[in-house]
């Protein structure tokens, strides 16, 4: 069978476990050949091959509702409902999405991009289903790295007190995104290690039951000593208590151990949780080898020896590796600072940081909200913690950020990473909300470098403000290979920066939209139109005194921002603007429109959404004619 | 010695457990008597009076540093700091706030007010102590309600892994803010009995010991039958297995226990849980026999009887009430609705619509993450989730609300509880942020209505509404007495309404500040100025009819909102009209500005930011003047 003849896992029920072998081996080879072309979640995926295959076979997709927590972990479910034929454009423009996506299929029945959001998710539809009185199953595959979330602990907890009807697999691949932490690890650990006590538990149970008083008044003590083994050899008491059945460890790649457990777990009531051993990158060897976490999302790459094909456009080091290396030289002469990760010490480029500071560097997994509050704890002692956090992620600890940070006017630094379009990862991971939601909170200060040496410049900066929260906004991706200073510089706080003079309109922008600006200037000069292009480096606060000089040459103005639109910087001026009585001045404003953007590469998501030199040039004219025609000017 | 003398609580060092006790009773009979004026959290107070006694005895704060995750819960705290003179102004404006505040004393080391912080804190204070080498103890008091919130799970998580040394005091009350859920719960019923196996336990280990075997090869086996029975008897293993010693459980009132705990607490190494249990109401009878929460927190009361001083001005029905009923109305002919809150089933008056529809109304405990996914759970399956949610909790489940809810365009109800200003409970409870970290979320739709028989007909409408989340904000307190329609009508979605018709200016505004702009009018109308008055309903999106032909009148615009103006809702009418070309409209905005607002009632508040009538005149009489002067107007 080609698998792109695959219409729908409805095949799978009458596979035998050896056809299932020869399929895992097939969409093996299958992944492993297109993502070398496209990129893509090769190690997560090769992992659940056979969970995949089990879950699909064992469970009436659709009706019964299967959700990937770990939603790059889908690539098998989407073979498996109808998708191969689509791989080729694998979380590109317009083509497959690398997430679930309902609106692809009606087998994704929840999308996914941050973690530990299935078991939520599964509880409301369970809650849906009984209240509706059908008996569909609720399959929510979560990898042990998700537990940590405190989401995931919520809704374990919910569901263990409500007795649902759900299964819980917890994808145990001793790796999530990066080597996990926390003490729930640990109790995962001995879990995974339970098989070889099978024997002692057994002979202790026999001579339990040997003992004189166990028949008489201690009988019932004896049944909790039963149980109490369990707990003891198998440690599964921790889903136990909170009310779970717990199954397993299961070999994650043994048909017939999936098949039994899945099974048992269909016809038992109440929430199950069955505990399957995966291996990451199973079946490749360069990704089953991998223990830092680089297979885990990949670029193209050759498949026989597995080196990575760089993309040839790099020509800076990354935009994360200049906020690593500035914290790690600040941090030689400067004890004050803790650097702390939620599960991204790899995707932030903290590893080298980590080796030369080991007591310094805080991954504390995935739990954003601990993350800032931890942050702000460090800074009530005077120490000067830095919170590393991709934008989007930012979003778990926005309370966090709100209540115990800005509050409290702590000096937190936050390194918000991935901020702006961050491309194939799409619609979950663009990080384009966050000036909207920080700059309504009072003592945030919010910048942005226009290219790498800025950044470090900015890092710094923000470590030697004293004044209350201060974010540093960095892109994904490469910086364009400017020179960077030898010595650090400090910043002014709310300083701008003229790049441009010109004395017909004025450009605003900041980061990534800098080199448009610039563009559109070039543009624009040769046309014998004349603007001022400035570097708003501060989103919050702003430079006053060039904001005030600005309006008082009555320049129209025209914003641009790789962000939402509503509430944004742009929003920002226009406050600005008429709380000074400058109502007349005409302001335009690029960014993003309201509305969720999809995935692909950054460049064709900007042209899509019209962020690009030839609008900016267009909506210069039209400032610059609007201004001659109404003559509006005071 | 008076309480009023008490500078700080060293002279408790030497204090014998009489004269603790004699103080414990002080104590109370000053919270008794103080908080029968002033109103407060008197429950949680009384039930903590010995358990703070003994803390500070035992410790030396503030280099020893006490965290308070229940913010309310340190008025014993207070008054051994120093602060019992200032009892007179409790969560009055510019008086003694009801939670910690660092800046009224060294003692109050973290501030709390939204729950389970206090381990994230704690755990940042002890990294910060370690790297600086100093060995001061960190204790952080969480009660068992706070501890469901995730993020006080992530941190048991870290802190278990981390082993740092760290006391955590579980004052378990057997009830939080309102009786408690969750599995979590199940476990600390658990350790609650736990005292009866005592004995059993001493007989189990005696038997065990007697068996031959023990001494040979499974003698490491045995070692762990020991640890096991301790988990299947106190069952305290939860914690034990995220590495904590676990002490308890302890009367938190008897002052000998709480000693010997505390003492051995703080000679252990690494992470302690000291289980203490204590009564919320304790040594008041009216408050100890409550049930249902309504002691948490209380007005006025005469303390004989313990009945409750109603304050005069509330005539109508309470907004939450308001919402309950609509809501319970719709659910007889409508199987769809489910309402979800976390743990306010008492503050958002639902009590009432859960007699009703129990299977309906589900209570996830202080998880507000969990709450909003559930949600979006529900609504995949074409339920309709209503989640019930103070404004400023909302915060809570930001990234729940962008990914899950909005992102995949799901239709979940949110009723926004307790937006505006809140009055006593101050900064950490004013729900003033959500529509700035709303409105730049694609696919919402945000309303507030002008009176309570406006409020149902929106709780109407957002439950016929299909096209996405939509949420209903509404304010703390009571409506005005309006008389209240029998049937419910929807309200377009985006309708605004004019309220007063003028031809100089409009007032934009919605919700608690429409009242202002009505009574600006009037005064501007007796002094010649003619303005117009709209019922800006929808926050998103606009009445953009009914905004565009103001726009092409001309008129000059002044918004109000009880909101940040930062990124709010006048900032959304700046965009509208410079998108839309009509860059020369006046605007001005009044609102709340770019501060922390404190405690006080609402209308000293109110008056404080000039968020007032007078302010609403002054405003347009200057836009109007400037229209005049500067002849802007095309």
């Amino acid at each position: 069978m080609k698998l792109e003849d695959i219409q729908n896992p409805q095949f799978l029920k009458t596979y035998s476990n050896e056809q299932l072998t020869m399929l895992a081996k097939a969409i093996r080879d299958f992944l492993i050949e297109k993502l070398s072309m496209t990129g893509g979640h090769l190690g997560p995926n090769l992992g659940v091959v056979e969970l995949t295959l089990a879950l699909h076979k064992e469970f009436d997709s659709p009706k019964d509702k299967i959700i990937w927590d770990v939603g790059h972990q889908s690539y098998v479910h989407k073979i498996l409902t109808g998708r191969a034929d689509q791989f080729d454009t694998l979380r590109q423009f317009k083509g497959l999405c690398g997430f679930p996506k309902r609106i692809e299929s009606e087998h994704d029945v929840w999308e996914t991009g941050h973690s530990s959001t299935s078991l939520s998710a599964a509880m409301g539809m369970a809650i849906a289903r009984d209240l509706k009185g059908t008996d569909d199953k609720i399959i929510a595959v979560i990898g042990d790295g998700a537990l940590t979330g405190g989401m995931a602990l919520e809704a374990l907890n919910h569901i263990g007190h409500e007795q649902k009807d759900l299964i819980v697999v917890l994808n145990d691949n001793e790796m999530s995104i990066a080597p996990n932490v926390g003490a729930l690890h640990n109790v995962l650990g001995r879990l995974r290690t339970a098989r070889k006590y099978n024997k002692a538990k057994e002979e202790l149970e026999s001579l339990v039951r040997k003992i004189p008083a166990f028949g008489g008044k201690l009988a019932s003590t004896a049944e909790r000593v039963k149980d109490s083994l369990k707990y003891l050899l198998v440690s599964g008491m921790f889903f136990e208590e909170l009310g779970f059945t717990y199954l397993g460890p299961v070999n994650g790649h043994d048909f017939e151990a999936l098949e039994d457990n899945l099974k048992y777990a269909k016809k038992t009531k109440g929430p199950v949780l069955v505990h399957v051993l995966t291996k990451k990158g199973k079946g490749y060897a360069p990704a089953e080898m991998d223990a830092t976490g680089n297979w885990h999302g990949v670029g193209q790459y050759k498949i026989e020896s597995g080196e990575s094909i760089k993309p040839e456009k790099q020509t800076g080091p990354s935009y994360s590796k200049v906020v690593s290396d500035t914290l790690q030289k600040i941090s030689r002469n400067d004890d004050r600072i803790v650097v702390i990760t939620p599960a991204m010490t790899v995707g932030s480029k903290l590893v080298d940081y980590g080796k030369e500071f080991p007591d310094r560097l805080i991954d504390v997994g995935i739990a954003e909200q601990h993350a800032t509050t931890l942050a702000a704890g460090l800074a009530t002692q005077n120490m000067k913690p830095v919170l590393s956090i991709y934008s989007t992620f930012l979003q778990r600890g926005y309370d966090q950020l709100v209540h115990d940070v800005a509050r409290q006017n702590l000096n937190v630094v936050f390194a918000v990473d991935r901020a702006g379009l961050v491309g194939a990862d799409g619609e979950t991971h663009q990080g384009v909300f966050d000036i909207a939601f920080m700059r309504n909170l009072p003592n945030m200060v919010i910048m942005m470098g226009k290219d790498e040496n800025e950044l470090q410049h900015m890092v710094y900066t923000a470590i030697q403000y004293n004044n209350g929260p201060i974010a540093v906004r960095l892109p994904r991706g490469n910086g364009s290979g400017v020179p960077m200073d030898e010595e650090f510089e400090t910043i002014p706080i709310g300083s701008w920066e003229v790049l441009k003079e010109g004395n017909e309109a004025a450009i605003l922008t900041f980061g990534t939209t800098i080199p448009l600006a610039l563009k559109a200037w070039e543009i624009l000069a040769k046309q014998g139109i004349s603007v001022k292009v400035i570097n708003a480096r501060f989103i919050k606060p702003f430079d006053e005194e060039l904001m005030l000089s600005l309006l008082n040459e009555g320049l129209p103005i025209l914003t641009i921002e790789e962000a939402v639109l509503q509430g944004g910087f742009g929003s920002a001026v226009l406050e600005y603007i008429h709380d000074g009585g400058f109502d007349h001045i005409l302001v335009d404003r690029m960014g993003i429109p309201d509305c969720f953007i999809e995935h692909g590469s950054v460049d064709k998501l900007l042209n899509e959404i019209d962020l690009t030199t030839e609008a900016a040039v267009e909506r210069v004219k039209r400032l610059v004619n609007r201004k001659t025609k109404k003559g509006l000017l005071t």
